[in-house]
């Protein structure tokens, strides 16, 4: 006799629910783009943080997984890719050396923006004798990473090719910056299309091969054709959106896959309900946008506000809700950050309907190194 | 021959040390405080999440130790406790047969606020014959859990005395709305005061013994013996403190025990560098008191602000700093909230000096059920 099929109802709270339908709708969405656009995808896995997810991404036909950390590129091998992209400057000997370890496995390039980071890179890239390509990173308006087109990206670019063992392959930026599609959003599309295409033509100037121009991050990420030289994207959130994605207009509450089962487990104080999960489960992310402090979408009670948090409670304000509740209820919730709420969920839940057809564990969970 | 000794400059970053000097005066002057006035000490753990650490507080004299969800009271079990307090309301059928395992390893206390709670444990504990102590909830002034003294709270003890194999010991609060040691403050442990008094008269009146008041956060620890009845304390935080404390002027910047040991990743932008530290390594708790958004105190610093903060990027402004600073220096930071911080973190580095002299696992990071 097979096992009884383990339904939603059956789970304890709080649980990190992954809508199954909706998960594949968005992966196939974004893959159908940019196959569509001859674009490379090589999505960020720092929002799933789980190798079976980033798996169905490469069979999908991602060229390849980015990740932040060394830890998450060793954990997010296991999803068997060949190649991962680290966007994030890798700095000290020891993570470098991790770093040869995982170019053992698979191919690895890294995006950086300073000379003494690529020099790092090189000097353990000749001792491990891996080849290893480099990105350079492009401040593309957001005033994170990355340094300002002109004679700082020559000047880096420079670097990097004279350098062994590195690859230049081109560059790299993240569109941070760019937080809704309204008419500043499309503007801001526009500024960064010139801004790249200036840099690409000095650095073809100069006598450099920008074989990748990597870009693309959840919000604009539609736009990613009418931008100029752009040929990769490495979007993250995608594969199931939350609060703050739609809160940027850039997806439907319908294409929201992940959200938060919690238990309510108080009444006691009127118009109010506390619910077993904070900031420990949600993260204390605010939305992006929104002015207002709110903690999350409440799927079957929009009109309840999350309202305020501590470690282990959230604070429902149900002041304007039609219905009654009572401990014991069960309460979704789309948080407002998939990415922080999957890094705290040691085991996350893929649903269709009310059957649980999955459980994955998030290895990649807690991987800051 | 025996291991070199491990330096606080051979850790890879970002890292969560803990100065176990600092600690271990911190968990004394709370010992030595709850045993001058004989308050008993039953210190929540969801600050370090840590049986080792747990121990440590047992030795000094704990009567028994806290916890929030019942996955941390399973992982805190291997404190060796004699005595576990679950300060949360604990629903649902799975969770209460988890707990009962509990009860069979150790002596079992929850607290709750509603009578759907009381008859779900009693229900559970007559089922696996386990006898549970009670702790009623009051609303001390939070307005978090926690019922209204007077006939609300009569009821609730009234239906708890009532309940087979549940044991009456007392009541519980946490004054979470005492955030600081000023006038207000301090008013505030007064208007606590007589709340309680008035509490415990109506309810010996009623015909009730109470034998535990218990309550006391960390930021007004030390005006415990000035509440009336108070005879349990239940602090967290205290163990590390953390930048929220200093705020709140409930210890000073050497009393903060944890610190997160970062490296600079890019200076690319001027008057800016970035850390490899964000939401996932600090939490995006903002300050507790202060108006300004900020996420930790720059230990080398001070006069660095660290601004904002993406998943791994934390943005720094050293536009008032007198000192330079290049790509792979260490900066060390006190965290606003260091009990969500040690719940991102899988390993902590108990150090003293220079010398890291411990290695812990947060066994308990990410139990939320």
């Amino acid at each position: 006799m097979s096992e009884p099929a383990l339904r939603v109802s059956d789970l304890e709270t709080p649980a990190l629910l992954l809508d199954l339908d909706k998960m594949e709708r968005n992966l196939k969405r974004v893959a159908d783009y940019a196959h569509e656009h001859e674009l490379r995808l090589r999505p960020h896995t720092k929002t799933h943080k789980t190798p079976a997810l980033g798996r169905k991404q490469l069979d999908l036909g991602a060229v390849g997984l980015t990740v932040a950390k060394v830890s998450e590129a060793e954990v997010m091998l296991a999803s068997g890719t060949p190649d991962l992209l680290v966007a994030y400057p890798v700095i000290g000997r020891k993570k470098l050396e991790r770093l040869m370890e995982v170019a053992a496995k698979t191919n690895v390039t890294v995006s950086l923006d300073s000379a003494l980071a690529a020099r790092q890179l090189s000097d353990a890239a000749r001792e491990s004798q891996r080849h290893i390509g480099v990105l350079a990173e492009v401040d593309a308006g957001l005033g994170r990473v990355g340094v300002a087109p002109g004679s700082d990206l020559i000047e880096l670019v420079r670097g990097i090719t004279r350098l062994p063992w590195l690859r230049f392959d081109g560059i790299a930026f993240y569109p941070g910056h760019i937080k809704s599609l309204d008419e500043g959003g499309l503007n801001a599309v526009d500024a960064l299309s010139q801004l790249l295409a200036a840099a690409i033509r000095e650095l073809k100037q100069a006598g450099f091969e920008v074989r990748i121009v990597s870009g693309g991050s959840t919000p604009a990420l539609f736009h990613s054709h009418e931008i100029a030289g752009l040929n990769e994207i490495r979007p993250g959130t995608y594969i199931f959106n939350d609060r703050n994605t739609m809160l940027m207009n850039a997806c439907s509450l319908d294409d929201c896959a992940g959200s938060i089962l919690t238990t309510v487990v108080s009444t006691a104080k009127k118009g109010q309900v506390i619910i077993d999960g904070g900031s420990k489960t949600f993260s204390s992310d605010r939305p992006v946008t929104a002015a207002e402090v709110s903690f999350g979408h409440i799927v079957d009670s929009p009109e309840a506000v999350f309202t305020k948090m501590n470690e282990e409670h959230g604070y429902v304000d149900i002041r304007r809700c039609q219905r009654d509740f009572t401990v014991g209820d069960r309460v979704r919730i789309i948080p407002n950050h998939i990415c922080v709420a999957m890094n705290l969920h040691e085991f996350v839940y893929g649903i269709r309907g009310d059957l649980v057809e999955q459980v994955w564990k998030v290895e990649g969970r807690g991987k800051l190194q």
